[in-house]
């Protein structure tokens, strides 16, 4: 793919080695408990910046995150987490909320070569809210992806209540919570085993 | 994070070497040309049982894929494909259609430890969809990010008729399309520069 990656992560077909596969992908596990210690502005910086890099449809980039880190945005946070996941809200030292920007087209000037896509989009608003939502939630992946790629133990969580994150934290309405990610360093290894996964037959078809 | 992971691409702090981070973000781009050799059934088995592994929502895998690699099943997709996109497609060995299956609670009861929580989807059917939606959307981002750990080049699109593509491999209504990938092995570098993305400052907030 790049001629000039020969480190020794890249094996000679292009695939990442088993450690780096192990970290994102099957040593990876979703993670409730964390490390205390916090996590600097400039690595949250550099993971927005990795996760930035994901495509985006009309690299659209209807993505917004809030990194919320102090004791204030913790207490703002936690009535809207269901009672489950609050715990893990107080274990994280930053929780991040996914949130797509509803008038991410207003950007679209600046991010794509075609004119008018900005007003294509203003002009369909069910479209715009369509791909304001997908788009938003594959960078929330993206996100999750480069903080492992970074080190970092992730905890997804969607068992909060959106309109009350909404209320507090949006009150303008612009933009919208989509889901919710605990971050930090792992407390020790994942609690519960991996519980199964669907099996190539049941989940993929060829045609 | 894992004591036993101290091959080349981890550094101390558990951070993935450059050349992993540059082929999953920092050099990884868009495609729209591929080379033509085919991508053997088990480099796809090995995608997806990577990609399966990311998180969900209390595990509930919605996610379902169709990998379009032979040339009666390109036929059959292309006419749902934008224009612009169809050569991008013609190119590809395989293109994925990353689908959400609408009933994917009926698993419930094999995936997930709490009874009931299937036919907590399915009393609350907008629930169930936004679920499916979301989740389905994160599952096709780590399928992507799986293709670029093994390799592979990717074109993600949402340039379709999703209703066309519905009706043609999804009849009995069950599964949804949600977004198209390209897949291959890359003809060569991208052929755009990359288009810019927006700075920490506009798209994240610190609280």
């Amino acid at each position: 793919m790049h001629a000039n990656l020969t480190t020794p992560s890249d094996t000679v077909d292009g695939t990442l080695d088993d450690a780096a596969i192990a970290r994102l992908f099957t040593e990876a596990r979703t993670h409730a408990a964390f490390d205390p210690r916090p996590l600097p502005v400039e690595l949250l910086r550099r993971l927005y910046a990795l996760a930035s890099l994901g495509p985006t449809s009309m690299n659209c980039q209807p993505a917004r995150f809030v990194f919320v880190a102090s004791e204030a945005g913790r207490e703002r946070l936690l009535p809207h987490v269901a009672a489950g996941n609050q715990p893990k809200v107080r274990s994280a030292p930053v929780t991040v909320i996914v949130a797509r920007d509803t008038r991410f087209y207003e950007h679209m000037p600046t991010l794509w070569h075609v004119p008018d896509a900005g007003a294509n989009f203003e002009r369909q608003p069910a479209h715009a809210q369509a791909t304001a939502q997908r788009n938003a939630t594959l960078t929330g992946a993206y996100l999750l992806m480069a903080a492992r790629a970074l080190g970092l133990a992730c905890g997804p969580m969607s068992g909060f209540d959106a309109e009350g994150v909404n209320r507090s934290f949006f009150p303008d309405g612009r933009w919208e919570a989509d889901f919710l990610i605990n971050l930090g360093y792992p407390a020790g290894p994942a609690q519960r085993p991996r519980a199964p996964r669907l099996g190539f037959q049941q989940a993929c078809v060829l045609a």
